[in-house]
């Protein structure tokens, strides 16, 4: 298959490196990717300054471009600007850190398998659950699995796979759950400073603890040391909302 | 009502400064809101840096704050940090501009509010569909309906409304429409140009060519001269793939 790889950890981050590794034996790949971290960048793009995109060695040799811009900005102008067809395929990771429940609305590599998916290409968004002395096998064998079932039209089209992989030996991991994202959100929390000016500062600090992990969820599915495959979609509409507001489902009021 | 006001046009823009004016007679307001512009900005939020927070006065003499970072920050971090208490409700805009479709996803306006609707509180985002001369009147008045609604209880919780109003006089707005997000995407494109040093850059064109308007949606009601409201939600889960996927909701694979 033709695989278009980006990520948010930047073009020279180890989790792209590994899927680079894992796959181009038997796959055609193309490598574009943010130039820096995009960590938290969501579903952004670049309309305010322009983009650049530069050509970089990896450094198995392999040719990648590097693009100034966010993770959905790389897939635009990989399908728009360098590639000469659209792949078959777009994948996105290996991100450094679970991108479970809320935090995939906030997440540059989900955004980037969702743009995919706008773009009408299947797409596979891949996270470990881990920050720190990430082990990235178990998480190229789920996506050669993956890619196996894209490559025999099994995926399904106009929604992306997120896919989060505890942080486990393969041999250690139990099971792979399809499952919902968890609409839990953490609880808030700055971190207030003082810099040597006397000014006041915040740190965000995220994901410290999380108010409730529902059944079903990616986050439950990940606590039971399963790999969680999440279908999304990019229609943002509350189709039961819009039932309640209107009796039909397009209701006109009188003005 | 206690309502929070933000945008991502930034706090001295005239479309939030229009939703102060027309609000501040009858509601207690805040005003936090990014300190640059921040279109297209998506759900980002900041982690990589710290956020500052600075007191603004606004043309009005009324007090601001200005967040150096996105819309989805400042709602966060004036719950948590700048507010007493949570306000009753999120108010993000007038953006310049519709946020409808598939440009919902890229919006910092809409992800204001989704932003509040993860954190429990009724949120409406307004754009008006216009980049020039814009007159927010009309924008103002349906606001002031809406406020009147979830004052009364009448929003549905855990969901944002996402308004779209077109360029028009109040008197000549053609109705209110309830709508869902159009699927429908614009063509891509992106402008190559060639810097003084001979290096080329990309200009993202965006929204230049819609590929098709589907009845029922947002755009397709803006296109008929009436204002759009559309209930959004934060769950980015895609139900119908997911009972493809597996036969029962959370199916197991064995290993």
């Amino acid at each position: 298959m033709r695989i278009l790889i980006t990520n948010d950890d930047g073009i020279h981050a180890p989790g792209l490196f590994a899927l680079v590794e894992g796959l181009n034996a038997h796959h055609e790949l193309s490598i574009v990717a943010p130039e820096q971290e995009q960590s938290a960048i969501g579903h952004a793009i670049t309309l305010l300054q322009p983009l650049r995109v530069k050509p970089v060695n990896l450094r198995n040799g392999m040719r990648g471009f590097a693009v100034s811009g966010t993770p959905a900005d790389c897939v635009k102008i990989a399908v728009a600007e360098i590639l000469t067809e659209p792949p078959d395929l777009v994948l996105s990771g290996i991100n450094l850190g679970a991108n479970a429940g809320i935090d995939a609305l906030y997440s540059g590599t989900v955004s980037a398998a969702t743009e995919g998916a706008i773009l009408g290409i299947p797409s596979i968004a891949v996270s470990l659950d881990t920050f720190t002395d990430p082990d990235f096998t178990a998480s190229v064998h789920i996506v050669r699995r993956l890619v196996d079932r894209a490559s025999a039209g099994d995926l399904p089209l106009n929604s992306a796979l997120n896919v989060n992989v505890p942080a486990l030996p393969w041999e250690e991991i139990k099971g792979i759950a399809y499952t919902r994202h968890g609409a839990s959100r953490y609880e808030e929390r700055f971190e207030r400073r003082v810099d040597p000016r006397g000014n006041s500062y915040f740190w965000q600090t995220g994901n410290t603890h999380l108010l409730r992990v529902e059944l079903g969820t990616d986050r439950h599915a990940l606590q039971q040391g399963k790999i969680a495959i999440t279908p999304i979609h990019f229609d943002l509409t509350d189709y039961r909302a819009l039932e309640l507001l209107g009796k039909q489902p397009i209701h006109e009021e009188t003005m």
